[in-house]
């Protein structure tokens, strides 16, 4: 394995920025439906960074359905950053660049780093990391894994979060764990990484189809079932007893509320539960509220409920607060919410640092695409471990991937092998579902199915 | 004074809400120039809710120029759950509303509760207070006074923040500051509510400009002044020198850094500036950062400096956290970037729960109008107090709106008499600066002042 780096790449000229809304009709189905959501439409804004030399960057962002177009035309207000302007000027000094869009002098009123704008720069960052692994011809995962640490920690932005984590820390962390480089890559490349199934049990899912997805995915050889809760306290014993039937107890269960409780309230109801050795609860309350998540771990540490939370966390500033008031037991990233690869690189270290387990969030249109990566490099590179460690799966919209992410037969990810990022649409996809002038919603429109809003 | 009640309130029928970017070209002149924002166009979304009878309610959230659109097309994504409906419908369970408009089940995914989407529900709620007060013919800090508790409370979405504060709580303090009400409104009505002014030290400011603002504000009657630290340590000290030359020690002097320092740079900075005398040193570091501010806060205390910060936080759930962590000593709420009143009331409440002071941001565009009816409200119902508690004043765009707030010959706000919220600007401004087509805009493009993006 060769160390490479920027001062070597071929440098390309990008030229333009492209954005797109694209809407799936999930909400038709209840696929992804929770205590909060009740009818999302998967979406994502999607980003091509086009060059002068004709290779081209995608990237997306994860979104719900309305609100698409908003998070459109904060990329839009952005894309001045990165058209007209060399790949070297960004990647020789990629915390620089970050610092840049992320912090534009009036941008940043409406943020800061949180929200749309922060949606906005994940959409274009992560197409900007689909466009290096391009560049270098490797898989975003083997881009990380192959920099040198000097180099990796050149694209971090170490504001705000130097009280927790230094550049010489993560170097170190990087170093001591060269060693172990080369059996995990091989270890990935033959058994791929251990993921889970959210499946089985969203809200709107009937008994009778709950207990044959777990059939399903018992079959596919998944060990780790989550189920969503926190709706009806009835309901959810109801549910957890029926997974736990056809499960067994060897198997793994979370759940996970969505953030529909307040911290009291969550820490009751998950006392009723306790007899279900749930693994962990999600999103007990209010992404935001980091002493709330405190209380709440410490009350249900008798139990062995861990809490999980981190894919509505807004950015690293208040990943660096869970972790450093010991608030979360599993950190759940999401490769789309807070400002793209960059950012969530510093929150693995600081994760590694403080000795908590990132589980990623995954499951949105190219969330288990991207976060794939992320958490292979975390093997190979960062936590070097499985050990309690998974991805999360959801089985919606990969076959709109051009590399789309593969369950293997062991239920796990495997190793992606394409240059980049795994974030490249079928031209069909986006013809099909942009919003609203795509043909499939052309047909639903005139067909009734949905309003044109 | 007369309680008055919903169910007796005149009932309107709201036909449209219609909603404007509206920029000024403060960039030109440096004003509003911080060590963050290098050069802001004071700007708003200005919010018109319609009725079928006539009468209009006026809101607006402040933001810095570029972004402003965005915040715009979220205003549009939201006026929905106004637009035909009665005004009964929201003001009899206000709350309900509140939660509504902040939890739609899409659009939540790309806020929630911060950044560009909660940015546009306060414009939103804002609008509906204006026209609340109008309704009762009354202005808007009076309409809060002359509440029932009871009715109050009901206007305050209390998820997420019940392990801080309840509404039996609530109906508790100002059941007991009743008897203190009819005092303090004629106290406010005779002298009005102390202000500060940031005005002496905008980072692009020279010296004889800092030291003759400093004369003409003493002249004004002010005893209390801020300027703008963080860019360069000696030249803050040396601004610092200059200003308390000017003013002297029995003032008092206040030092903001608008988010520059990292947590232990934000520390070693300060104590350099330790002999200044400061009351407080603001926004020392990210606004999200709720231990960070903890630990300068910790550091500091030896020198009699306290932390403020509140202008940038995002939304109750992180006010509710510097409060339990004893993160600050003084609160900065903003009227217009958390939810509209109903959120910023619970920020009061919780204040008063906790003994911290509430000192709000002002000066943005229309935001001195909106807080001074706030903090009147703290001072009839809930703190009672004006020690140590002051209005930030910053003299710009005043002039845009047809009831502006107005310092006193004692450089207090006078208390509002017109009913309603004192959002409503001059028709000439809309038609001059709305952005980009307004008379102003046309020009400075035509004369190249400004380029049209």
């Amino acid at each position: 394995m060769m160390a490479q780096s920027s001062a070597n790449d071929k440098c390309l000229n990008i030229t333009t920025l492209d954005a797109k809304d694209i809407r799936w009709p999930t909400s038709l189905g209840a696929h992804g439906s929770d205590a909060m959501h009740t009818d999302p439409d998967y979406s994502c804004v999607y980003v091509t960074i086009h060059t002068a030399e004709g290779i081209r960057g995608y990237g997306m962002t994860f979104t719900l359905g309305r609100g698409t177009d908003i998070v459109l035309m904060a990329v839009k207000a952005m894309k001045r950053f990165v058209e007209n302007r060399t790949t070297a000027s960004i990647y020789q000094n990629f915390a620089k660049f970050w610092r840049e869009i992320t912090s534009e002098s009036q941008l940043r009123w409406i943020g800061p780093e949180k929200g749309v704008t922060h949606l906005a720069v994940a959409a274009i960052v992560n197409a900007l990391w689909d466009l290096w692994g391009k560049i270098r011809a490797v898989p975003v995962w083997r881009l990380l894994t192959e920099m040198e640490p000097e180099e990796l920690v050149s694209t971090i932005d170490f504001r705000y979060i130097t009280d927790a984590i230094t550049p010489e820390e993560v170097i170190d962390i990087l170093r001591k764990n060269k060693t172990l480089r080369k059996t995990k890559t091989e270890d990935l490349i033959e058994n791929g990484y251990p993921a889970y199934t959210t499946q089985v049990g969203w809200l709107g899912y009937s008994d009778d189809l709950i207990r044959s997805l777990c059939k399903k995915y018992l079959r596919a050889g998944f060990t780790a079932f989550k189920i969503k809760v926190g709706q009806d306290l009835e309901n959810d014993i109801k549910r957890c007893k029926l997974v736990r039937e056809e499960i067994g107890w060897d198997n793994k269960l979370m759940v996970d509320a969505n953030q529909i409780w307040d911290v009291n309230t969550a820490i009751e109801w998950m006392e009723k539960l306790k007899d279900f050795q749930l693994l962990w609860i999600e999103e007990p309350t209010s992404p935001d509220d980091v002493l709330g998540h405190k209380k709440i771990a410490e009350a249900l540490k008798k139990y062995n409920i861990g809490v999980a939370t981190g894919e509505m966390c807004c950015n690293r500033v208040l990943f660096k607060q869970f972790l450093q008031a010991n608030a979360l037991e599993f950190c759940q990233i999401d490769s789309a919410r807070i400002g793209g690869v960059n950012e969530i690189l510093s929150v693995y270290l600081m994760a590694k640092k403080f000795g908590v387990k990132v589980c990623p969030h995954a499951g949105g249109v190219g969330l288990c695409e991207m976060v794939q990566h992320l958490q292979m490099w975390d093997y190979t590179s960062v936590s070097c471990s499985k050990q309690e460690r998974m991805v999360e799966f959801v089985d919606q919209q990969h076959e709109q991937f051009l590399h789309p992410a593969v369950i293997n037969e062991n239920a796990c990810y495997a190793a992606p092998t394409a240059p980049g990022y795994s974030t490249e649409l079928k031209p069909e996809a986006v013809s099909m579902f942009e919003y609203p002038g795509g043909s499939e919603w052309q047909r639903m429109f005139a067909e009734e199915i949905f309003k044109n809003e």
